[in-house]
């Protein structure tokens, strides 16, 4: 073996995917120590994006004041990638459900923070943003951000105000000559991996609520508003996010930086997979791992072993996919250049007492790989 | 790859070792078709043992009126392989536990009709009989099955009885004499995977009893019973049974054939690794795949991945197991050979749910192996 390179998603709920990384590159550098290892922990979007980024492609952490989730004084933070020209920017950094700790409140809870780190960024002169969308407490359609970046909402009464979910139906005007001019020349690439519509059953409040604490009544009242700020922004702006495939995203705010700062939505995967030049990468490599908690028929869209998979079949570079469990439908994968996958636990039992086992089931699953690959090529690949 | 052994174990509760080899098979013909694939299903002594010699190495099944596990007239069988000289028989076959059905006693339980079964062998001009121990419901010593090949025990009227585990502590006497001479003149081989004493806190009273259905009362009465045997062996064939490993085996059927029929106790897979001229197949073979129901520290001693391994390793022929759970100790078996292991299990479930899919997840993970090697071996190994 000369080249190897890991690209895992995290397990969710039991090892991000730094840790995958760090476990399989440890087992493989004890049996192929001549091996170059190249680790791309990927990001979910959601809290420690930015440190994965920094990770997997260097650079450094910015520390800033912001509005947190209720408008609290927080420190958040950013990256700036070596480049100098992009930042990434993780909206659980300030908007993130575990911030809202035992009073979460969708109806209350503000992006406010998220406009405040794109600000910094955009001041200190980079020139795209990478914006991980994941992990939101929030139902405000992204108007927070908008409001800290110079977008003015007025109620009926020409008040100006920050709008929140539980607000949104009194935004009467938006005036977005405002907006901040460092904002222009730059683009936004939002990582975004649902492709929920801003409002509706399928919709942010409908589905993405209750796990942000709201009640049946509080959903309906937050899908109303999400309705609202749709026709508003179509009579303000002149923009249809209505049918935006991931508007519901993080709250409605995939529609509102959408419509706001000209965002682009695009699957996290594929975010990474350009920002960290994977296809040439590829070249010179004999196998690549990748993985995640689950495969299952869902992974054919836009997932991460899917993502990487088919950028390396187009080279012919073999996948193996480790992940936590192997669901039905996994095997639809195959055809997407996955070479073969393999599941982690080594033992039957039940995910509640599995999930502790998980690193070491991880270290397990990788030796036995790796010593079937050696005995597969016991003088080595040339 | 130009020839695979299969050589697995059942998979206890799941996976008969002949449905294990036609699984592996199955897939392995898919992704090789120009190999040649041996399928070697392991016996383990128990139920169905005479069936699986008949799978690896052909034969005839001989049905035979016997008594069963209660004295009833029953059907049993035992098998004669290709060359004639060897026959298969199975305790289980007549005085296993499930035949016990709902009032299993190892108080009453017999193994008389083990001994029709090896006279009927005997009687058909054999010159050896592979014996499988496992799965009995009896706790007799082996006595039942002497009685029927004509030892004869008395009590201290004078009067000859068949000894059961009840019983046992009212032999006085025992006379070898009227042994059936065809007996005489060949070997019997009891495959005993336990290395269990006769008697005492680790003997089969103690640790198999309970499962048969003794109580705490009975099961200090039958290790009475068997300490007691174990003397008047002594006293009247001059052999010392008190410490030979095994000697616990089937109710103490272990002890017992080795007493009245001179039978020697080996490892079951070092029985089949014999019959089956392992060492000579292993000639020209890229690999072998081997498993079992769980892979830990016991399968260091005698159980079949090991016992498979060691074969192969002197060999230089790589084994990968394919087990249902890799315990805790398990790494130890690199060492023995085996070359790496996976676990079939896809998901984190439970075994109470995951059992009903052992056979698909059996699939699912020969799927990739198989996968795995053909992009190893992408133009096949000359």
């Amino acid at each position: 073996m000369k080249k190897i390179i890991l690209i895992p998603d995290s397990f969710k709920g039991t090892m991000s995917s730094e840790t995958v990384c760090r476990i399989m590159a440890g087992v493989l550098e004890t049996h192929f120590p001549d091996a170059k290892i190249v680790s791309i922990p990927v990001a979910d979007g959601g809290e420690g994006s930015v440190d994965c980024f920094l990770c997997a492609l260097g650079g450094e952490k910015r520390y800033v004041r912001v509005h947190g989730v209720f408008g609290e004084p927080m420190q958040s933070y950013y990256g700036i990638l070596p480049d100098r020209k992009t930042a990434v920017v993780e909206l659980a950094a300030c908007a993130g459900l575990p911030l809202a700790q035992d009073r979460p409140d969708p109806g209350k809870a503000t992006t406010y923070g998220v406009g405040q780190l794109i600000m910094a960024a955009a001041e200190e002169g980079v020139e795209q943003i990478i914006l991980g969308l994941g992990g939101s407490a929030t139902n405000d359609g992204g108007c927070g951000a908008a409001a800290a970046a110079g977008v003015v909402f007025r109620d009926k009464n020409g008040r100006s105000f920050v709008p929140t979910g539980e607000t949104l139906a009194e935004i009467d005007r938006i005036d977005c000559s405002g907006l901040n001019p460092f904002l222009r020349r730059l683009s936004i690439t939002a990582m975004c991996d649902v492709d929920n519509p801003l409002f509706g059953e399928a919709g942010a409040a409908f589905v993405f609520a209750p796990q942000k604490g709201a009640d049946e009544k509080a959903v309906r009242r937050l899908d109303q508003g999400l309705r609202h700020l749709c026709q508003k922004i179509a009579e303000e702006l002149g923009a249809d996010v209505s049918g935006l495939q991931g508007g519901g995203a993080a709250g409605g705010a995939g529609a509102g930086m959408h419509a706001f700062f000209g965002a682009r939505l695009k699957p996290g995967i594929e975010t990474i997979l350009d920002l960290t030049s994977f296809d040439r990468c590829l070249a010179g490599t004999d196998l690549v791992f990748t993985g995640e908690g689950q495969l299952d028929g869902q992974s054919l869209r836009g997932k991460v072993v899917v993502g990487v998979a088919r950028r390396a079949a187009k080279q012919q570079v073999p996948v193996v996919a480790v992940v936590g469990s192997i669901a039905d439908g996994a095997e639809g994968v195959y055809e997407q250049g996955v070479t073969a996958m393999f599941s982690i636990n080594t033992k039957a039992v039940d995910f509640s007492q599995s999930r502790w086992e998980s690193e070491k089931n991880l270290e397990i699953t990788m030796e036995n790989l790796s010593r079937l690959l050696s005995a597969a090529f016991p003088r080595g690949i040339e």
